[in-house]
């Protein structure tokens, strides 16, 4: 049995990405650096308008998974796609990149989703999510064998949504720790916070071993009105958080000690998607290994300066290299 | 009756970028910076063993389209997807630049063409393309009511191949010289001269009045052992040609004069495809506007440099503020 660094599960998604101006998005009605889930209908509505496009894989977690291989971890990743055209996509990319895909593709139901990335002039990105069959994960896809097998199994928050799927994702997080493993969860964006706050202070504290959040999620979670009180009430909660600030770097905290970690210096943020997803590979990377917290924070900085340094939110170049060059 | 400056003809594809070192193409037995047409079976068998990649629509005469349309032309696009996926992002991406695109989308046959594209290290590609429903451009596809609005009637040699499309295309010119537009041919790559030398050399001296080719293709069509006894073979065969040679520039003649006009500056070439035929798009587009041929060589440049100097065939920014930056 092949023992991996982090199995994830999240949707399976193939990101859009298209140019847009603050102008475009004011006509459209829509907030700059704003997330949402839009339906078919709106999806196609919105594409008519959009610029020309270029199509990457994508999806949070499986975009995690993506950078820990190309950190020279191991991984694997359950998500759902359909068997059409951008499903071939998404499958070939991970596979490609060297992560472990099995999640049958479904035969009929909704396309496979997708993700319209608006990236501004200065780097922002604003999202708009059809998640099409992507969130159709049932007990059955919750591979235990691959749960087993892994150090870490990691939830994006995206997919907390279905009565069916949540328990499914429970169960898969009692197999890792039945089987020696951890759990981990990213709290995705604000606009999941906000749906199930609750739901998640449960999560974490009664199952979650390693939390990300970024700053305004932990916020939203905590109902803090700045970030300290945030911190000042996480402490404690899980084994350890990871919580992200942008350029202004992370915070981590294990247990009783916290350690603040600066970002990478970037000439220019070119499009920040998959900024969050990069970090926590890194992260993880440098945990798995046996890495210092600190280290482990730096891995996750140089992995997000890399993604965030072109379009789309998948890495251009091996992150190993990077890591070695920069950590030795 | 709205005037267009070009319409173009050519195989609609959607490309597949991925980065491949010279290792890979030897293992693959691929040699480098080649062309060649592979069946679905070898596109699968392709796509399998390459890297993650990334998709943006393609085409040859479809990106010279597209780079008119940047550079604040007007332009048209005829040529053939199917009703899936790809075939959705490439008619989405060409009308997003501003081309007109009514070619009907097939509901059977093949799927919608793509063009592997394999990257190295230093920016050259190699090309693998599956074309698809893309050939199947017959007579009612010909639309001869766009072509008599167009300046110029834009043909790619690839799309010379079936015996069906060879009479559309000439029926095309025809409507173009009887509505006292232009026609114009690029000769695409070395493959398709030493497939049809005698064929192209029959069109260009009865149909063609603006031809483009780079050094490569010329010497091919004439049988040339150099560039120069090329150009001495081309002279007066039509009334402009403009002959491209990479970092060396490009010659055009025009009757009996000829210009030599260097190559815009490029710090890092990071993805060829796409030079020549955003080459053919500045030169037309400054030939449409009555610019003299030094300077429609200079627009061609221009073009060629931006979109050489990232990955993808199409523009990433306003060809025409470039021009106008460069130009004046």
């Amino acid at each position: 049995m092949t023992r991996l660094d982090v199995t994830a599960v999240g949707n399976a998604l193939v990101d859009v990405i298209a140019r847009a101006d603050d102008a475009f998005l004011a006509e459209q009605h829509i907030t700059k650096a704003s997330y949402d889930m839009i339906d078919e209908t709106q999806a196609h509505a919105l594409y008519a308008v959009m610029g020309p496009g270029q199509e990457v894989s994508g999806g949070s977690a499986a975009n995690t998974v993506a950078c820990i291989a190309s950190l020279g971890g191991t991984s694997g990743f359950i998500g759902r796609v359909r068997n059409d055209q951008l499903g071939d996509v998404f499958a070939h990319d991970i596979r490609a990149q060297g992560v472990e895909f099995a999640t049958d593709a479904a035969t009929q139901g909704p396309s496979t989703g997708r993700c319209m990335v608006l990236v501004s002039p200065d780097g922002e990105r604003t999202m708009r999510t059809y998640l099409g069959i992507a969130p159709d994960i049932t007990a059955a896809d919750i591979d235990g064998t691959l749960i087993a097998r892994s150090q870490v199994f990691y939830i994006e928050g995206y997919l907390w949504n279905a009565p069916e799927t949540k328990q499914s994702l429970v169960m898969g997080i009692q197999v890792a720790h039945r089987t020696g493993n951890r759990a981990a969860l990213t709290l995705s964006d604000t606009f999941c916070v906000n749906m199930y706050r609750d739901e998640f202070n449960e999560l974490i504290d009664n199952h979650i071993d390693i939390l990300f959040a970024n700053e305004h999620e932990i916020m939203a979670l905590t109902q803090s009105k700045d970030f300290d009180s945030a911190v000042a009430a996480m402490r404690g909660r899980c084994d350890i958080m990871a919580l992200t600030r942008s350029e202004k770097g992370a915070v981590i905290l294990a247990g009783d000690e916290s350690f603040t970690v600066a970002a990478e210096h970037v000439t220019k943020v070119v499009d920040a998607t998959g900024a969050g997803d990069a970090y926590a590979a890194g992260f993880l990377a440098g945990l798995t290994r046996g890495h210092a917290m600190a280290e482990c924070g730096q891995m996750g900085a140089i992995a997000a300066a890399e993604v965030i340094s072109h379009i789309g939110a998948r890495p251009l170049v091996g992150l190993a290299g990077l890591v070695k060059a920069r950590l030795g």
